[in-house]
């Protein structure tokens, strides 16, 4: 694999807000002056945004014109069906008609607009497509429409744009359907489409509870990792933090999986980083991660394929502790 | 005991946002409306409030002055340093000494203003006084600080307001310093003050991995359950949910030892029904919790105690589970 | 659906240990003196058992003998490849391919003692194939032996047996490959045999985070779902505890949708119970399950699926409140 | 502070198993061959023990005299009521006067091999005083036994032996009394003798989502840091792995806690290397604890000391990530 393309979420740059603070950690930034303060992160080379961030006043073509100045390609157009009320109680699998094709319309306004501004990939984080309590949901009927609602966008999306699935427990739902790698990939395979597959967040994948480097592997065994988000996380919950400050092995891990199987995709920052600032976290973030990137050629390869395959925990870390320990 | 009063925090029927959707999943209201909602609430005795709601315009007497309209009183004041900006990275421990001189100003406000409102108590939940990454925070000087504000706050109190420590593990920080019952017990120790104890939220002691029923022994056993915010959970976070509809039977343990440890405080409602209607989510926990009371006395009393002295949990449930099964 | 059925894995009324007990909380039984025992709990019509309880001595006939002895059937044949010393690193996936072999084996040997005695299915919890530390596995290596291994047993076992794969987590290793109901699904999909689905043990989808009935749900959808263990949990761990005494609503809802997508098949008791009777839990979790069976009689099915339609929590709360709460 | 002192609980190189394997992983040791085999562990200076590991056959004198011949001493006494049957539901807290006493009996018996053994401190980790179901405990008598037992210890061994409380939130027990860092330091202060405090086991820490190293600094405050108990773990549960390869930055955080408070203690392992050799565990316990320790050497102090007053993750991490990245 060449060198990992790192890309950042745009609101990684924003401005941030929680529930006990909305008015927010700092100013919200415009779509342009989010673009023109990604650019001052050294390494980057890539944006990711939302189709709503798009308008009469706020052109793909003046998007396009603000990456190419700022040295930016767009890695990954996002579909934002969760920040208005509208979809509070759903968006593919909302149970009212209108609203549920309000939601797709979305998703084919994301498509469009990613072959307009030259992105690869949609990403579908359906955010809202879940429940809070239990019997609240009719399970069957929302699985079938979430799995309708995928298989529309897909296709529409064909042959050129893929589509990732990005699964989440929960938040800011408490369960969300498409919640954990294992369920996206039963998406993907009853659904059947070469350009549908999947995203992983790597906070996600901690808050599954999954090694997010066998999350790589099994959806490598499926030609199914599309987009990569990066961020860390204490485990439990979407902290959003900057890699490498917490799980420093399982990150390495991560690495070295999407380098043994030759992941050609971003990797694109999603941080919320509340207290610090959104171009300093993002400069760190690319830092560690190429920092840690080096660290995997260090890892005698062949010892560490001889070490796992006796599955002996300690010759495996003799191996891999080399890379931070002297 | 007799029979539980109930209250509920203001912000439950004002409207809410998240991280996500930050205009809100409904309108918000002015502390007036707060309260006229409030009113609606059938078997609400009581509300609670932040100090930050009271500016020149809004007075604590226009406050009072609603509340006697709606048939209410304050069950407690709360302090909010935490909503805006400026203590963002903290409040009594802010290494900032004018940021930390202006929360413990806001402390003092909020018992100035409970006095006022004749309010019994103010609850300090230091949402801004944490950290979010490993090495983040000089430990003992974020100690030193936070027990000094606390201390200090509480003699201001004293003798006629009682000043209770809310504990949280996380949320809005990634880990707070007053996390648990335990830690909130040894401060209120080591403190030593009449007037200084520990308030109980429910869905905070699930998050911390407590049985809520044992947090209310460990604080009865030293005269320091000073209130309660009641709500519910998945457990892992702070769902903020509607009491029963989750952890049936940890909330009727909780109702029990509140019961049998003569609890003489409020129950205060701290929920965030994002997608609901606040005034019938507070209806419904209110039902719910009177629903609950009134089950425990399905309770044999004395085949509870002689199957608690054997230890054996089937005994112990023989009795208990005919509150709930035929 | 009919009435449910209920069986007990023979291990719960077996005697049980720990990592810091290990030689037992009660005496471990003999097969003939569990089968003695189960036979002694009110309600039970079936007994599980594993492959391993069998040799010269102890033979299916032996064990259909004293099934019929005591008005019981045997309802599933559980693999057994993890509770000696040879299978600590792997079964399905040793990289071993002796022991790997030993693994196929006994598998086959659980189908054929299945058929022997008459039990619908066979179970694969494969506890052993999973990993303990970062980097210990090589996850693609371990992907393909643990879908080939379990390819070759449906096989084997078809058409007549049906083979179920029973998801967890972690434990005993720290991360298990089918660790959730996604994966489980994902596996049954791409091997696409009909003969081939998957168990749900309550207690493993809680300790995923997942809500159980919607896990039923997912299954229904593809016809999957095979067989159930059922026991309890404080939710982060596999406890193993009665039914219905912690998380009720949940378990109310996962015997809603066993009742809703007509599950036909058994619900096997799982539990450890390390400090209770092991016949005495057994009979009050028939109890509490039947119970709980009854309480969902008390749902108004038009209201709620109205309410579910408005996707309105209190709306459904309103509804299913009233199996509990007066 | 001088180089970290390391020991070894003897049981991390004696066998393990676990409820699915009885039997064990690998062959149990007798106690004198547990010391041969943690004198083959290179860096190692103690051990620990248990005190139900003595009998008439083997003495104190025997062990010291083994211990000498390994060029060892004993670091700590450990009180082992929690490994038979007869305390299964519970030691200090059994409302059964006669095994309440015998618990009793036995810590004094552990204080009194500490002084023949010459060990400077006993180990309380009363993992069978707790509960396993709602209701099952009555937590007023719970805590008030369980204080009472403490008291009665920490009396018998003063002044010369330190009795460490070591808090874990679960397991053996569902919850246990003792649960975390809070309520541990609440006992010491209730009791307020000088030879009671507290043991930290990293695990344990995690598990009860403290922040580790904050665990020592709250400690140190009281000057209740008595010993120490090394591992590590996935966060949500004790699985005693070898330090240093999971949570690196947290572990290093730890072991800089330790530092800067002038910690004097033992570094205890207390692992359960199931599957693989124990002393090859412990060996390379001990060089990535020795590695880290030297990682903070790289430490600018004055830097680190900066940034945190300004309370700036990413200052803080630009100076503490150099210990790992270039």
């Amino acid at each position: 694999m060449a060198a990992p393309k790192f890309a950042t979420g745009l609101w990684v740059v924003g401005g941030t807000a929680d529930r006990f603070n909305r008015l927010g950690y700092a100013d919200f930034l415009s779509l342009r002056a989010k673009v023109a303060a990604a650019a001052r992160v050294p390494g980057l080379q890539g944006v990711e945004t939302h189709q709503s961030e798009f308008d009469d006043k706020v052109t793909a073509k003046d998007f396009v014109h603000w990456l190419k100045d700022g040295g930016l390609v767009c890695s990954c157009m996002n579909l934002d069906v969760w920040s208005t009320r509208q979809f509070k109680l759903g968006a593919f699998t909302n149970r009212d008609p209108n609203v549920r094709q309000q939601a797709l319309d979305e998703a084919k306004r994301a498509v469009d607009l990613a072959r307009e501004v030259g992105a690869p990939s949609v990403c579908l984080w359906n955010g809202a497509d879940g429940w809070d309590y239990p019997f609240q949901a009719d399970y069957l009927e929302q699985w079938n429409l979430e799995v309708d609602g995928i298989r529309k966008v897909a296709e529409y999306a064909a042959p050129d744009i893929k589509v990732a699935l990005e699964y989440k427990l929960r938040e800011p739902r408490n369960r969300m359907l498409v919640g954990d790698v294992g369920k996206a990939l039963a998406i993907a395979l009853e659904i059947g489409l070469p350009n549908l597959g999947v995203q992983i967040d790597f906070g996600h994948a901690l808050m599954a509870r999954e090694s997010p480097g066998e999350s790589v592997a099994i959806l490598a065994r499926h030609n199914k990792l599309f987009n990569v988000h990066f961020n860390e996380s204490m485990r439990d919950w979407d902290d959003d933090m900057i890699p490498g400050t917490v799980h420093l092995w399982e990150t390495l891990e991560f690495l070295y999986w999407c380098k043994v199987t030759d992941y050609e995709g971003w990797f694109g920052l999603d941080m919320f980083p509340y207290r610090e600032d959104g171009v300093q976290a993002a400069a760190m973030a690319i830092r560690n991660l190429q920092a840690m990137w080096k660290l995997l050629d260090k890892i005698d390869m062949k010892a560490l394929k001889k070490a796992q395959e006796q599955m002996d925990a300690v010759a495996v870390h003799e191996v891999v502790r080399r890379m931070v320990f002297v």
